[in-house]
């Protein structure tokens, strides 16, 4: 498998159309993330869990009447709008995603915070670190693309994980510290409020422009 | 926040009634991992998209009438057996884990293969690279932990990105390459079928065991 400028889908969706389905389809996803987070909590008994499994395979029914098996990919527009509503990470329609929402700063760095709740357990109360990881990644890949104005992909990341992430709101920070011709390296680092500055876990990545991205048309993360 | 022994919850009830358990939330969970996939596919109109709302919040409310706040957390009994059911790669009432589900092989390597749909997408067509992560953390610390003989916490993880992988059917494996004292070495791999023994992503991680676990009574991964 190849990846190229192909592989993203252009749209004849308006911005304006785009942002409609957003909320129409984000909601549903909104309300799948709250089913999910309590259906790792319940103790009701196998009565009431024979009644919401019922309950769940309507909806999913619902919904397959009208659904092609492909996944939802990257699409953009003729207005600069571009969109990736199963990114598992920042998709609107995903509910595994938290969904992430990044901030990009004057100052070049990426920000966001988000609240990880009992779905994205590792050790007992405790952010997994693969989930860390998992972010850090993406928030990495878009710092690298500069705003969408370069496509990248990730080369290398390396994690090192200084203390336990309690679950619950956790903050993360991404910034360009090296370029060189297709090689950018980014920093990062995720924490929570009670440590103030001392990250939970750090990270440095060295993302590339393909080759192929070079001349093409298309920007953004590949992650 | 620190982790110990204490962090992991011994409970009363018998591997039995663990399998049982499993059984029913985890057929919730596969349901509602049913869910999450055909929301991110799906064309349905404002209409039945507002039915299935309706269905899934009738669901969480079941659900939500006695559930606690807390997240699933680790637990163990006399017989042996713990079971993390939170877990977001392998717990089984959690609908965001695939679930991966590990073999242990005579020769010490740990592998698993594992169906990832469109809620793990990433770049086009393919899986998250941070998804990646995700799964090589976890499986790099089980391995790490010597089938559950010991506990470890990940220091360092080194994440290589060879070649994009195909959403679908995924390979992956660890082993243990070093140990030296508190310090132990996992690499690992992540493929699939197209590729052959070509790798799409190569890890190497630094596990540590903990002083506090060095004389506990537990054991496994804290992933």
């Amino acid at each position: 498998m190849t990846l190229s400028s192909m592989s993203f889908n252009p749209s004849g969706l308006s911005t304006a159309e785009v942002e409609a389905s957003e909320l129409l389809y984000g909601g549903l996803a909104g309300d799948i993330r709250l089913l999910v987070d309590v259906a790792i909590r319940t103790r009701v008994g196998a009565d009431r869990i024979a009644a919401a499994r019922d309950l769940v395979r309507q909806a999913e029914q619902i919904l397959a009447e009208d659904a092609p098996p492909e996944p939802a990919g990257i699409h953009f527009n003729t207005e600069g709008r571009s969109w990736n509503w199963g990114n598992a990470v920042v998709g609107v329609r995903n509910a595994i995603a938290p969904p992430v929402v990044l901030r990009w700063s004057d100052d070049g760095a990426v920000r966001s915070e988000v609240d990880l709740g009992a779905a994205y357990e590792g050790p007992p109360g405790c952010v997994h670190g693969g989930v860390s990881a998992l972010m850090l990644d993406h928030i990495m890949g878009e710092t690298a693309s500069a705003a969408h104005t370069r496509l990248i992909v990730t080369g290398t990341l390396t994690l090192r994980y200084l203390r336990p992430l309690p679950l619950g709101r956790v903050h993360m920070q991404a910034q360009i510290t090296n370029e060189d011709d297709r090689k950018v390296t980014v920093t990062a680092h995720l924490g929570c409020e009670a440590y103030g500055d001392e990250p939970a876990v750090e990270a440095t990545g060295l993302f590339i422009v393909p080759r192929w991205a070079r001349e093409g048309s298309v920007s953004g993360s590949l992650d």
